[in-house]
C-alpha cells in the first residue's frame, strides 16, 4: 500500500505570476486540485476510477493560510493526506514547503461525492469503505476548521459576471477556481502591492450554470478583512472570505516563518 | 551544449478541461508557454537571464494548429525550438505529440525582447547574438507563417470586459491568455459540442493595461471562420482568427491524423 501522505512538487511559472511576480491564490489552489488529484489517482479513487460508478469528487469548502507565497520560477512542495471521512464529506489537508524545507502554509478542503446523474451526494462510508484506510488522523493540520460564512445583505453588489464557455469545467458547472479568481478581481492592483492574502475561505454552497448572472456583494468585517457573497438572484453560490495582512516594507518576504 | 530542440511531459489536468473533458486552448497555450520557459532557461536565455539586462520576452503572434486535443488525465508532449531570430523577432515552433507517438497539432509563435524601462523593442541581434547558435531552420513545421489578421469594423460589440487583477501578469500588462480566454467566451457551449477549433491564431498590437475597458467585435468570415477584434476604443489590442471544424459523430476524436 501506498503511503498515506502524498507529497508533490510544482513549478511556479512566471506567466501564471500576477504582477508582483508571485503564485496566486488561484496558482495554489491549482497546485492543491492537482495534488489531490494525483494523491486520489495512485490510490484509486481518482476522477477515472469513481466515474465507474457515476460518481464525482466535488469541493465543498475550502481554506488556505500562507505566510508567504512562491515567487516564478521557484518551485513548492504539495504534502496531501486525508484527515477524515464520514457519511458525506472527505477532509483532505494540504501543507505547502518551500525553500530550505520551510513551512509556509497550509489548506483544509472538505469533499462530497455527488452522483454524476441525479446531483445527489453519496453515502461516502457505504460506498467506498476502504477510503477510511487512507486516513491518517494524527497529522498536524494546525489551521482551524472552516466555520459558516455568514451572507452579505443591504449592500449594492461590487461587480457581476456572467458564467461563460472558460467558467465551465468537467463537470458541466462553475469551475471552483473560477470563482474565486472572480472574487479577487473586485480589489484594485493598490491592494495586491500593500497587502498579501493571508488566509482565503470559500463555501460552495449551488452549482452554477452557463449562462448565469452573477453578482459580487462584498462587505468590509474588519480592517484587513473582507465578506463576498456571490449570488445568482437572490440566492448564494458561494461565499468567500479574504484576510489581506500588510506587506512589511524593504522585506520581500512576509516575516512569519510559519502559520502558527 | 544542450541540443537544440526541447521536448517535455505535461499531464493534462481534468479540473482544468473544458465540459467536453479536453484540454482548451488557453490550456495548450500554458503548455506552449511552460515548455517555452523551460526551453530557454535551461539555454541562458530565460526570464531570469534576461532579466538581468532589463529585458522580457514578450509574445507577438500565435497560431496553433490541432487536429484533436488530449483528454483529461492524459499526457502530451511538447517539443519546441528556434526557427529563426531576425533583429526584433524571434520564431518558435512548437510540435505537440500525443498518445501512440501520433503528431496532433503545430504552433508557431512570435517574441519580441523587450526593455521593461521603456517597453522599446531590443536589437535581438545586437543583444544575444549567441541566439542564432539555437536556430534550426530544417526542423519541419508545417503550419503556415502567421498573417495579418484584419480588423473588424461596423458591427456592435458581442461582448466586454474590464481588465481586472487576475488578468495582469508579471510584467504589468495583460496576460496573453487571459486575451484567448475572453475571446472564447464570445461562443455559446453549442458551438464547443458541434465543433472543436481546429486553428486559433492571435496577434498582439498594443499591451492592455489594469483598468481597460475592452470591447469585442466579431465576424463571421465564413461558415466556421471567425475574426475578433479586442478593441480599447478605436484601437486594436489584439485580434484573433478561429477556424472551427464540425466533431464527427461517433467518434470521440478528429479523424484527421495530423495537420496536413
Amino acid at each position: 500500500m501506498l503511503s498515506k501522505v502524498g507529497s508533490y512538487n510544482y513549478h511556479i511559472e512566471s506567466y501564471a505570476c500576477d504582477f508582483t511576480g508571485k503564485a496566486t491564490i488561484p496558482v495554489i489552489v491549482n497546485c492543491i486540485f492537482q495534488a489531490a488529484t494525483a494523491h486520489a489517482n495512485e490510490r484509486g479513487f481518482g476522477y477515472d476510477d469513481i466515474r465507474k460508478d457515476n460518481v464525482a469528487w466535488v469541493v465543498s469548502r475550502l481554506s488556505i493560510e500562507m505566510s508567504e507565497y512562491p515567487e516564478h520560477d521557484e518551485n513548492i512542495t504539495v504534502e496531501t493526506w486525508i484527515e477524515g471521512v464520514d457519511r458525506f464529506f472527505t477532509q483532505r489537508c494540504i501543507r505547502f514547503i518551500h525553500k530550505d524545507n520551510r513551512v509556509i502554509g497550509y489548506a483544509r478542503t472538505i469533499w462530497a461525492a455527488i452522483d454524476i446523474v441525479t446531483r445527489r451526494p453519496v453515502d461516502i462510508l457505504a460506498w467506498r469503505p476502504d477510503l477510511a484506510d487512507y486516513v491518517v488522523p494524527d497529522q498536524e493540520c494546525p489551521l482551524e476548521k472552516l466555520a459558516k460564512i455568514p451572507p452579505v445583505n443591504g449592500v449594492e453588489p461590487s461587480m457581476g459576471y456572467t458564467v461563460r464557455y472558460s467558467d465551465i469545467d468537467i463537470n458541466q458547472h462553475t469551475n471552483s477556481i473560477k470563482y474565486i479568481e472572480h472574487t479577487l478581481n473586485i480589489f484594485d492592483l493598490k491592494m495586491f502591492k500593500e497587502k498579501f492574502i493571508r488566509k482565503y475561505e470559500i463555501v460552495y454552497l449551488i452549482e452554477g450554470i452557463f449562462g448565469d448572472k452573477l453578482k459580487l456583494y462584498t462587505q468590509a468585517a474588519s480592517e484587513n478583512e473582507y465578506l463576498i457573497d456571490t449570488k445568482k438572484g437572490e440566492e448564494s453560490i458561494c461565499r468567500s472570505r479574504i484576510l489581506f495582512h500588510p506587506v512589511i516594507a524593504g522585506l520581500t518576504r512576509n516575516p512569519m516563518s510559519a502559520v502558527e
